[in-house]
C-alpha cells in the first residue's frame, strides 16, 4: 500500500518533531525535546498567573465542544472563581457569541491583548474578536502554527484560578499543537454525541490525551435524549447511551448526559449560557457538576 | 496588531502556492498557475470517466455534511445512476459505516485502489477503509496533502455517473486542499444548522466555493424542529430557519430543511441512509430534491 500511495502512514520520522502527531509517544533518540521544554518556558511565563487550565476536547466537529467549555467557564464563574477562556478555534471560532462578547474587539499594549469581559466577568481571548465577523480566513497550517503559540503567549491573563481552553475538533495535527505548547494541563473534559460514529472520534480524542499525560475528568454526552415539552414523551434522537459507552471502554469516568432543550442553542446564540440563564435545568445541572468535579480535581473546594 | 503578534494575519505572499487559502482570490503576478495546472492534469486524467462531480461542503463540523454526501449518492444511485463517494475526510471519515461498507477494507492492484461496494451499488473510496479502525493517526499537515492527492488520483472509478466527494469542515487549508485538486466541479451543495454560530461558519464556506468558481446548487438546513411522534408538538429544539437566512443573504436557492428525526442517525449506525430505508420520510424528500437538483443541473434528467 505505502509503494502505491505515497503517504506516510506509517508515520516514520520526518525530523520535524515541531507539530509532529507521533510526539507524545515518540521515544525516538533524535526526537526534539528541546524544542517543547523552550517552547512551554514561553507559554509557563505567559500563564504564570493561572492556578489552573483546563482543556475541552470534543473529537468529532460539531458535538459540543465550545457550548461545555462556554458553559463549564460560567459554571466557576458563578462560584465566584476568576475564569478566563482561550479560545484556540481559528476556523469559525463560537466562543465570543457564545460568552456574549461576539464584536467587542480585543484591546491591546505593547506587553500582549488584553482579554474582553464577557457574561459573569469571565476574561475571553479569541480570534473571533481581532478578524471582522465577515472577514473569510482560511488559516494555513505554518500560519496556525505560530498563530496558537502566540496567542497563547501573549494574553494578559493577570490572576486567574481557571483557564479553560477550547480546542479545533479532531485529533489532528491542531489540536496537537495546542497540547504542545500549554504545559501542565490539570485535566480535559471529552465531549461526544449519543452516536456511533461521533464514539470512534471521541475514542481518538482519550487516546490522545492519555497519550498527552492529561488527566481526562470525563466524559460529558451531548444531545442527549429529548422531552417533548407537551407530552413529556422522551424521543432518542439522535440515540443514546454513547456517552457511557466510550467511557467504559476507554476505563474514564462518565459526567452525564445533556438533553437536546431548545434553550441551549438560544442561549448560546443569545450570549448568556444556560447555566447562568436557566440554573434549574437539566443541562445546567451537568455543567455545575463538572464545573465540581473540576474544583474536586483542582483542589479548590 | 500585526507587530504584537507574529501572525501573517493579512496573508501576504510566501511564494507557496501550494494549498494557499489565498490561491482562488490571489492576483499576483508570481501565482504559480502551472502548479495548479499541472495537478489538475492528474487528476483530471485520474477522474476522466466520471461525469460529474459533486462536492458537499459544510462549513462547521458535525452539521450533517457527511450524511447529506452519504444520503444525496444513495438518492443518486436508486435513480439507476452509477455513482462514486469519494471520503476526503482524514480526521474521523464517517463515510464507511453511514455507506455500510466499515471493515470492509479496500482492494488494490498495481493500478491503483478499488473503491468498495457499498449500499445501492455506490463505490466508496475512504481513508477509512484503509486505516485500521481503533488506529489512532494525526494527519500533519504535509502528509495530509500528499495523501488528499494520492488519493484523488489513485483510485480505480472506472465509469460513474456521479462522484460525490465529502470535504472536512471549514474553510481551512484542507477544504482548500481538495478544491485546489479536483478540476471542473460541477456544483456544491451546503449543509448547515439552524443556529446563528453556525450560518456564520456557512456563509465563509460559500464565499470560499463562489472565489472557486464552484456553483451552489443550495442550501440544506439540518437538524431543523422535531415533531414529538405522540402529541405531534413540533419544537425547534436547535432553532430553525438559519438555512434560509444564509441562503437569502448570500443568494443562493435553499433547498430544504432536514427535521430532526431519530430514525436518521439511527440508519446511519445502521449503514442505511434514511432515504434507503425510509424513502417516505421527509429527511428522504429533501435529499431525493437535490438529488433531482443535481440531475437537472447536470442535464442528466
Amino acid at each position: 500500500m505505502a509503494e502505491l500511495l505515497d503517504i506516510n502512514i506509517e508515520l516514520s520520522c520526518t525530523g520535524k518533531c515541531d507539530g509532529c502527531e507521533k510526539y507524545f509517544d515518540c521515544e525516538l533518540p533524535q526526537k526534539n525535546q528541546l524544542l517543547l521544554q523552550t517552547r512551554m518556558q514561553k507559554a509557563r511565563k505567559a500563564l504564570d498567573r493561572i492556578k489552573h487550565k483546563i482543556i475541552s476536547v470534543g473529537g468529532k466537529g460539531g458535538v459540543g465542544k465550545t457550548l461545555c467549555a462556554a458553559n463549564i467557564a460560567t459554571a466557576l464563574a458563578m462560584k465566584g472563581r476568576k475564569v478566563g477562556v482561550l479560545d484556540q478555534v481559528f476556523d469559525g471560532p463560537c466562543i465570543p457569541r457564545m460568552l456574549g462578547v461576539e464584536g467587542k474587539g480585543m484591546d491591546y499594549t505593547d506587553e500582549g491583548l488584553i482579554p474582553t469581559e464577557g457574561i459573569a466577568g469571565i476574561k475571553v481571548a479569541s480570534m473571533g474578536l481581532i478578524l471582522e465577523e465577515d472577514e473569510v480566513v482560511t488559516w494555513f497550517h505554518e500560519m496556525k502554527r505560530n498563530a496558537t503559540e502566540e496567542f497563547i503567549c501573549h494574553v494578559l491573563w493577570g490572576d486567574l484560578d481557571y483557564l479553560i481552553v477550547d480546542v479545533p475538533a479532531g485529533t489532528s495535527s491542531d489540536t496537537v499543537n495546542v497540547i504542545q505548547y500549554i504545559p501542565e494541563m490539570d485535566g480535559a473534559t471529552v465531549v461526544t454525541i449519543p452516536s456511533e460514529v461521533s464514539q470512534a472520534v471521541a475514542y481518538k480524542a482519550i487516546v490522545l490525551l492519555q497519550k498527552a499525560n492529561i488527566p481526562i475528568l470525563g466524559v460529558i454526552e451531548n444531545q442527549s435524549a429529548f422531552t417533548c415539552p407537551k407530552c413529556n414523551l422522551e424521543t432518542a434522537i439522535l440515540q443514546s447511551g454513547g456517552g457511557e459507552t466510550i467511557a467504559r471502554k476507554t476505563g474514564v469516568p462518565f459526567i452525564g448526559s445533556i438533553p437536546l432543550d431548545h434553550r441551549i442553542a438560544e442561549c448560546a446564540d443569545d450570549g448568556e449560557p444556560i447555566v447562568f440563564k436557566y440554573p434549574e435545568s437539566e443541562a445546567a445541572r451537568i455543567f455545575i457538576k463538572s464545573a465540581e468535579l473540576i474544583e474536586n480535581k483542582c483542589g479548590m473546594e
